[in-house]
Protein backbone atom coordinates (compact mmCIF):
# COMPACT_ATOMS: atom_id res chain seq x y z
CA UNK A 1 0.00 0.00 0.00
CA UNK A 2 1.40 3.20 -1.32
CA UNK A 3 -0.25 6.30 1.40
CA UNK A 4 -0.74 9.77 1.01
CA UNK A 5 -2.86 12.29 2.93
CA UNK A 6 -4.32 15.36 1.36
CA UNK A 7 -4.85 18.25 3.70
CA UNK A 8 -8.03 19.61 2.38
CA UNK A 9 -8.25 23.70 3.13
CA UNK A 10 -10.97 26.40 1.87
CA UNK A 11 -8.75 28.48 0.04
CA UNK A 12 -8.72 32.40 -0.62
CA UNK A 13 -7.69 35.05 -3.58
CA UNK A 14 -5.02 35.82 -1.22
CA UNK A 15 -1.85 34.29 -1.05
CA UNK A 16 -0.45 34.72 2.16
CA UNK A 17 -3.88 33.00 3.15
CA UNK A 18 -2.51 29.98 2.61
CA UNK A 19 0.98 30.27 5.18
CA UNK A 20 -0.26 28.29 8.37
CA UNK A 21 -2.09 25.25 5.80
CA UNK A 22 1.93 25.32 4.22
CA UNK A 23 3.09 25.07 7.75
CA UNK A 24 0.91 22.56 8.80
CA UNK A 25 1.77 20.54 5.24
CA UNK A 26 5.31 20.57 6.74
CA UNK A 27 4.84 19.17 9.68
CA UNK A 28 3.05 16.41 8.36
CA UNK A 29 5.66 15.51 5.71
CA UNK A 30 8.68 15.71 8.63
CA UNK A 31 6.29 13.09 10.94
CA UNK A 32 4.95 10.72 8.56
CA UNK A 33 8.03 10.85 5.80
CA UNK A 34 6.95 8.01 4.03
CA UNK A 35 3.61 9.52 2.99
CA UNK A 36 3.19 11.91 0.19
CA UNK A 37 1.48 14.97 1.54
CA UNK A 38 -0.23 17.06 -0.67
CA UNK A 39 -2.39 20.32 0.23
CA UNK A 40 -5.98 21.09 -2.22
CA UNK A 41 -8.40 23.26 -2.43
CA UNK A 42 -12.14 23.88 -2.48
CA UNK A 43 -12.20 27.79 -4.41
CA UNK A 44 -9.85 30.24 -5.63
CA UNK A 45 -6.37 28.22 -4.95
CA UNK A 46 -4.60 25.51 -6.97
CA UNK A 47 -4.58 22.52 -6.77
CA UNK A 48 -8.66 21.24 -6.52
CA UNK A 49 -9.12 18.15 -4.49
CA UNK A 50 -9.03 16.01 -7.90
CA UNK A 51 -5.97 17.56 -9.48
CA UNK A 52 -4.17 16.95 -6.24
CA UNK A 53 -5.75 12.87 -5.95
CA UNK A 54 -4.87 13.01 -9.90
CA UNK A 55 -1.40 13.39 -9.12
CA UNK A 56 -0.99 11.43 -6.01
CA UNK A 57 -2.73 8.37 -7.96
CA UNK A 58 -0.66 8.47 -10.91
CA UNK A 59 2.67 8.54 -8.90
CA UNK A 60 1.21 5.26 -7.19
CA UNK A 61 -1.05 6.54 -3.75
CA UNK A 62 -3.24 3.43 -3.40
CA UNK A 63 -4.54 5.07 -0.16
CA UNK A 64 -5.38 8.40 0.04
CA UNK A 65 -6.38 10.29 3.45
CA UNK A 66 -8.14 13.82 3.07
CA UNK A 67 -8.20 15.62 6.17
CA UNK A 68 -10.10 18.87 6.12
CA UNK A 69 -7.88 21.61 7.60
CA UNK A 70 -11.44 23.36 8.92
CA UNK A 71 -12.77 24.46 11.83
CA UNK A 72 -16.35 24.19 11.65
CA UNK A 73 -18.07 21.89 9.92
CA UNK A 74 -20.57 23.26 8.07
CA UNK A 75 -21.76 23.25 4.20
CA UNK A 76 -18.60 22.72 2.77
CA UNK A 77 -17.56 19.76 4.50
CA UNK A 78 -21.12 18.29 5.33
CA UNK A 79 -22.34 18.41 1.41
CA UNK A 80 -19.38 19.87 -0.96
CA UNK A 81 -16.56 17.77 0.29
CA UNK A 82 -18.38 14.34 0.45
CA UNK A 83 -19.25 14.94 -2.75
CA UNK A 84 -16.04 15.90 -4.18
CA UNK A 85 -14.59 12.53 -2.47
CA UNK A 86 -17.54 10.01 -3.77
CA UNK A 87 -17.26 11.57 -7.74
CA UNK A 88 -13.33 10.28 -6.69
CA UNK A 89 -14.27 7.21 -5.45
CA UNK A 90 -16.39 6.14 -8.84
CA UNK A 91 -13.16 7.54 -10.59
CA UNK A 92 -10.65 5.46 -9.17
CA UNK A 93 -12.46 2.45 -7.56
CA UNK A 94 -8.92 0.88 -6.77
CA UNK A 95 -7.68 3.86 -4.69
CA UNK A 96 -8.51 3.41 -0.76
CA UNK A 97 -9.95 7.29 -0.39
CA UNK A 98 -11.11 8.29 3.25
CA UNK A 99 -11.94 11.14 4.31
CA UNK A 100 -11.55 12.61 8.18
CA UNK A 101 -13.28 15.09 10.87
CA UNK A 102 -12.69 18.54 10.26
CA UNK A 103 -9.77 19.58 11.95
CA UNK A 104 -11.19 21.58 14.43
CA UNK A 105 -13.40 19.05 15.92
CA UNK A 106 -9.72 17.04 17.45
CA UNK A 107 -9.77 17.61 21.30
CA UNK A 108 -5.61 18.44 20.65
CA UNK A 109 -6.67 21.06 18.00
CA UNK A 110 -9.27 22.56 20.53
CA UNK A 111 -6.99 22.98 23.48
CA UNK A 112 -4.04 24.92 21.17
CA UNK A 113 -6.56 27.15 19.84
CA UNK A 114 -7.50 28.01 23.52
CA UNK A 115 -4.41 28.23 24.66
CA UNK A 116 -3.21 30.41 22.08
CA UNK A 117 -6.03 32.77 22.83
CA UNK A 118 -5.59 32.69 26.22
CA UNK A 119 -1.72 33.26 25.57
CA UNK A 120 -2.30 36.36 23.19
CA UNK A 121 -4.48 38.35 25.94
CA UNK A 122 -1.49 37.83 27.80
CA UNK A 123 -3.17 35.25 30.79
CA UNK A 124 -0.80 32.80 31.38
CA UNK A 125 -2.00 29.54 31.41
CA UNK B 1 -8.97 47.21 34.28
CA UNK B 2 -11.96 44.90 33.41
CA UNK B 3 -10.97 42.33 31.44
CA UNK B 4 -12.87 40.19 28.40
CA UNK B 5 -11.90 38.25 25.65
CA UNK B 6 -13.90 38.00 22.12
CA UNK B 7 -13.52 35.01 20.21
CA UNK B 8 -14.45 35.84 16.69
CA UNK B 9 -15.43 33.59 13.96
CA UNK B 10 -16.69 33.45 10.80
CA UNK B 11 -19.76 31.89 11.10
CA UNK B 12 -21.85 29.65 9.12
CA UNK B 13 -25.64 28.46 8.30
CA UNK B 14 -25.77 25.01 10.20
CA UNK B 15 -25.80 25.88 14.01
CA UNK B 16 -23.52 22.69 14.42
CA UNK B 17 -20.45 24.12 12.52
CA UNK B 18 -20.05 26.49 15.86
CA UNK B 19 -19.03 23.66 18.29
CA UNK B 20 -15.47 23.68 17.99
CA UNK B 21 -15.46 27.37 18.77
CA UNK B 22 -17.82 26.54 22.01
CA UNK B 23 -15.75 24.61 22.79
CA UNK B 24 -12.58 27.27 22.87
CA UNK B 25 -15.03 29.64 24.59
CA UNK B 26 -15.25 26.84 27.66
CA UNK B 27 -11.66 26.12 27.80
CA UNK B 28 -10.21 29.93 27.61
CA UNK B 29 -13.10 30.32 30.27
CA UNK B 30 -11.57 27.99 32.73
CA UNK B 31 -8.48 29.41 32.10
CA UNK B 32 -9.14 32.62 32.55
CA UNK B 33 -11.77 32.55 35.35
CA UNK B 34 -11.65 36.41 35.94
CA UNK B 35 -12.28 37.15 32.33
CA UNK B 36 -15.59 38.06 30.54
CA UNK B 37 -15.01 35.58 27.33
CA UNK B 38 -17.59 36.24 24.51
CA UNK B 39 -18.01 34.58 20.79
CA UNK B 40 -18.81 36.92 17.94
CA UNK B 41 -19.13 35.97 14.22
CA UNK B 42 -18.57 38.25 10.46
CA UNK B 43 -21.66 36.90 9.34
CA UNK B 44 -24.85 34.12 9.59
CA UNK B 45 -24.54 33.73 13.52
CA UNK B 46 -25.21 35.91 16.46
CA UNK B 47 -23.90 38.12 18.16
CA UNK B 48 -21.62 40.92 15.86
CA UNK B 49 -18.55 41.79 16.99
CA UNK B 50 -20.08 45.17 17.38
CA UNK B 51 -22.99 43.19 19.78
CA UNK B 52 -20.87 41.29 21.80
CA UNK B 53 -18.64 44.20 22.18
CA UNK B 54 -21.36 46.22 23.79
CA UNK B 55 -22.60 44.27 25.96
CA UNK B 56 -19.45 43.33 27.42
CA UNK B 57 -18.96 46.80 27.86
CA UNK B 58 -21.88 47.51 29.38
CA UNK B 59 -20.73 44.66 32.19
CA UNK B 60 -17.82 47.07 33.02
CA UNK B 61 -15.38 45.77 30.09
CA UNK B 62 -12.40 48.06 30.31
CA UNK B 63 -10.52 46.20 28.15
CA UNK B 64 -11.24 43.63 25.04
CA UNK B 65 -8.71 41.59 23.48
CA UNK B 66 -9.86 40.61 19.94
CA UNK B 67 -9.16 36.66 19.03
CA UNK B 68 -10.22 35.56 15.40
CA UNK B 69 -10.75 31.81 15.48
CA UNK B 70 -9.49 31.87 12.07
CA UNK B 71 -7.26 29.58 9.64
CA UNK B 72 -5.54 31.43 7.56
CA UNK B 73 -5.10 35.61 7.36
CA UNK B 74 -7.43 36.62 4.01
CA UNK B 75 -9.71 39.34 3.15
CA UNK B 76 -11.97 38.89 6.24
CA UNK B 77 -8.84 39.71 8.75
CA UNK B 78 -7.19 41.96 6.65
CA UNK B 79 -9.78 44.27 5.97
CA UNK B 80 -13.34 43.28 7.51
CA UNK B 81 -11.93 42.80 10.86
CA UNK B 82 -9.73 45.64 11.10
CA UNK B 83 -12.73 47.89 9.73
CA UNK B 84 -14.83 46.86 12.54
CA UNK B 85 -12.70 47.19 15.41
CA UNK B 86 -11.90 50.44 14.34
CA UNK B 87 -15.48 51.39 14.27
CA UNK B 88 -15.98 50.11 17.56
CA UNK B 89 -12.59 52.11 19.16
CA UNK B 90 -14.41 55.34 17.78
CA UNK B 91 -17.75 54.13 19.66
CA UNK B 92 -16.30 52.99 22.53
CA UNK B 93 -12.29 55.62 22.97
CA UNK B 94 -12.15 54.91 26.66
CA UNK B 95 -12.40 50.77 26.15
CA UNK B 96 -8.56 49.20 25.28
CA UNK B 97 -9.42 46.95 22.09
CA UNK B 98 -6.50 44.51 21.07
CA UNK B 99 -7.08 42.98 17.89
CA UNK B 100 -4.64 39.57 17.76
CA UNK B 101 -3.27 37.86 14.87
CA UNK B 102 -5.24 34.87 13.65
CA UNK B 103 -5.23 31.75 15.80
CA UNK B 104 -3.95 29.70 12.90
CA UNK B 105 -0.98 31.64 12.69
CA UNK B 106 0.54 30.29 16.20
CA UNK B 107 2.83 27.68 16.33
CA UNK B 108 1.18 25.59 18.60
CA UNK B 109 -2.14 25.72 16.76
CA UNK B 110 -0.26 24.41 13.66
CA UNK B 111 1.47 21.90 15.62
CA UNK B 112 -2.03 20.69 16.92
CA UNK B 113 -3.32 20.20 13.84
CA UNK B 114 -0.71 18.64 11.84
CA UNK B 115 -0.12 15.81 14.65
CA UNK B 116 -4.26 15.33 14.74
CA UNK B 117 -4.04 15.29 10.67
CA UNK B 118 -1.04 12.53 11.35
CA UNK B 119 -3.14 10.58 14.21
CA UNK B 120 -6.15 11.12 11.53
CA UNK B 121 -4.21 9.12 9.13
CA UNK B 122 -3.23 6.07 11.42
CA UNK B 123 0.72 7.26 11.75
CA UNK B 124 2.69 7.38 15.18
CA UNK B 125 3.55 10.55 16.10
Amino acid sequence: MTRAIVLFAHGARDARWAAPFEAVAARVRAAAPDCAVALAFLERMAPTLDDAAVSLIAAGATRIDVVPLFLGTGGHLRRDLPRLVEALRGAHPEVDIRLHAAIGEYPRVVDAMAAAAVAAAGFSE
